[in-house]
């Protein structure tokens, strides 16, 4: 389907909503940008339960959160139910610019709706020249090492660094092994999980895929990953003052109010040039199995200039819903 | 060993190479707090190379490091050669002082001896009521995921968090799925090292640990853990203005200047009680195969509370190096 379509359907979706035009542009852009990506769990696909959430008043179309500075580097956000991506967009422009200045600032948001893929953010940033840290909560779906029972978010991590030459560096992964929509995809095309992945809804180990979406994912990298999803889980529900563990609630839900946190740090450090370390990288002889060594977000950004002239692919479903959201006669997609 | 015998011929040591005596108890300190923590890697092990480092001219053990602020929260620190744990202290003084001021605050640090245990660094911030992160570089020992040479640092990361009520939440952890000591430590008493740990040096999978010890690490976590150290050494590097991949020298031998980067992120925020939520994790049923659900950093601690008691156990040949060095009777440990 073509960019532009997609686009105008879910801007005519999200003005019926309510949502004004410059903070729907900023949300569809974001789901566009996932699609452009090939992250489709992150993409069109909520676009649904986004203006549930509004119907629902757990969202407000209008709102870009309170901004307070509790020290000249540390901004706290108030989301006021806005939009994730509206208020993460603003919350962003301010430690920026304030960056410039101190050489490095942070936002803490609370009470702001799912931000979606975290490497958006952190990329504009380095775009802007700025190396950039991005961090999200979410429910509990991570068991920790050695439990039974998830009590950990999928807690998400991004990073960017301009590389001076090239376009920036950026690496954008959560901390499960895998994501519960993976998990969800093997339930509906009846495929079995590999082992490792994830719990039963008793704490046991399980490759049915149905039984694992009551149960828990396991921590990427054992016992590394779990200290590292919780360091962030922690670090995070400190500084923006969010929900922890299993009370972690708005992200998979369309009636309850989001109370994840999110945390951005933003440093306007020295720039150095890092492209030829990672083309040396790039040139690598790949090991047995591996058609070539990849640098973290290079393929999704391969795909998105791929899509920005073939288009996207965007399930029936997904579009169908579009169409019904947005009011629009139904077309094929 | 009682632990003030190891200190004091530790100092003695130092004071024998010429390091003053507030950098030598510095030093010290932290190569004990390895030692309390059952991480002898990063113990008194380490001192040898230090005095060699000294000798040599490589170690500077009388420099704090220069300090110029690029910005109001951005400290940019030439380690002058000086001993790791004295620069990256000063520097964490002048950051935590910052910071209280400007909610955030980072000191990126070249041109600075091994910094040893990350852990040590933020648990300090965190027991004064800062969020901390530390970063740190290594010589390349690192595979790219799909690749069969080192190219990337082991790059720990430690973040701490104050609680509340509890002691501060602390893991420390190298992004390599093993270090090399251990691996050093698997072929000196012969054994095997499981599958999926090392590369030998025609980049082939090998479960031969003296032939790993020629080789590569495999990132912890797969393409996930990949992404992440790859993220720390770009950010490192350019932060500091440090070396990159296979340039980086002078933390494995005794006679080249170190060139890794060291960053400091420090934030002082709002302070939550999640001591509850943490007493949760403790309290969670075990998995199979697992006697408790452990969380990151305690039981490190449990050991060095053991150990201020019982004593340090050190090896044989390091007491015997000690002595030798402090230039001491010999005198079993």
């Amino acid at each position: 389907m073509a960019l532009d379509e997609a686009r105008a359907v879910g801007l005519r979706a999200l003005a019926k909503a309510g949502v004004p035009d410059d903070h729907a542009r900023t949300q569809i852009e974001l789901l566009l940008d996932a699609e452009l990506r090939g992250v489709p769990s992150h993409g069109l696909l909520r676009l649904g339960r986004i203006i549930e959430r509004i119907g629902n008043g757990v969202a407000d179309p209008a709102a870009r959160g309170a901004h307070s500075w509790r020290a000249e580097g540390f901004l706290a956000v108030d989301g006021q139910r806005g939009l994730g991506p509206v208020v993460a967009n603003a919350a962003l422009d301010a430690i920026a610019e304030r960056a410039r200045r101190t050489g490095i600032a942070l936002a803490a948001i609370s009470n702001s709706n799912h931000i979606g893929m975290l490497g958006w953010y952190v990329e504009r940033m380095a775009d802007e020249g700025f190396t950039a840290i991005a961090l999200s909560t979410s429910e509990a779906l991570v068991h920790p090492w050695g439990a039974r029972r998830a009590m950990i978010g999928t807690n998400p991590i991004a990073i960017a660094v301009p590389t001076g030459e090239g376009e920036p560096f950026m690496m954008d992964t959560a901390t499960g092994i895998v994501s519960m929509g993976e998990i969800h995809d093997h339930a509906n095309r009846g495929a079995p999980i590999p082992s490792g992945w994830a719990l039963d809804a008793e704490g046991n180990p399980t490759t049915d895929a149905a039984a694992a979406k009551d149960g828990a994912i396991a921590p990427f990298g054992g016992a590394k990953g779990y200290a590292l999803g919780l360091a962030l889980e922690l670090m995070v529900t400190s500084l923006a003052g969010a929900a922890v563990g299993r009370d972690v609630v708005g992200t998979l839900d369309s009636d309850r109010a989001c109370n994840k946190g999110d945390v951005f740090i933003v440093m306007d450090g020295p720039r150095h040039d890092l492209s030829r370390y990672l083309a040396e990288l790039r040139a690598l002889e790949p090991a047995e199995g591996f058609e070539r060594v990849l640098i973290p977000g290079e393929r999704g950004r391969e795909c998105r200039r791929r899509r920005l002239v073939e288009g996207i692919p965007v399930a029936e479903a997904v579009w169908n819903r579009m169409q019904a959201l947005a009011g629009v006669e139904h077309v094929a997609g």
